[in-house]
């Protein structure tokens, strides 16, 4: 079975974020001046392969817990990143 | 009223996503070999001020079109890039 999983990286509260800051100015100048903020974000779209029998609860425990992994060994900077895990979708089979 | 916006843009299918591939390799590296896919990718979130009155269907057409806009203008580059647009939030009142 795949698992299909989405991990946004985002600045923790409290951490600049220019590249935001700066396409909030850029659409301001564009005209769009209904945008009150722009935070910047890095998903990253993983596929994972499961046993098919793991299901339900226990699928998503296993899910999340390799995720937080992944994100505290390579995909984050605890220091100043926050991240989110949210299961998209899944595949039975090949 | 403030209605919270998640523009995520991805490379087009077909397009060289070598950061995803790299994230790939180094996970299997660090010992994740049931990663079978990573595709990395750009979020935006983004706060729009709306009148109160626009409400139901109106503010998610108000709201698709004018982030269709932005993406088109600034946010992504049509000839490598897809986008999804998804509405996170809304906030009534400052």
């Amino acid at each position: 079975m795949t698992v299909e999983v989405d991990v946004t990286i985002k600045p923790k509260r409290g951490v600049a974020d220019p590249e935001g800051e700066n396409t909030k100015k850029a659409l301001h100048l564009l005209g769009f001046r209904n945008v009150r903020s722009v935070k910047s974000m890095k998903t990253f779209r993983i596929e994972l392969e499961l046993d098919a029998e793991t299901t339900g609860d226990a699928e998503e425990e296993a899910v999340t817990s390799a995720v937080e992994e992944m994100c505290e060994k390579l995909l984050s900077n605890p220091v100043i990143h926050d991240y989110e895990i949210l299961i998209v979708g899944r595949q039975i089979g090949n």
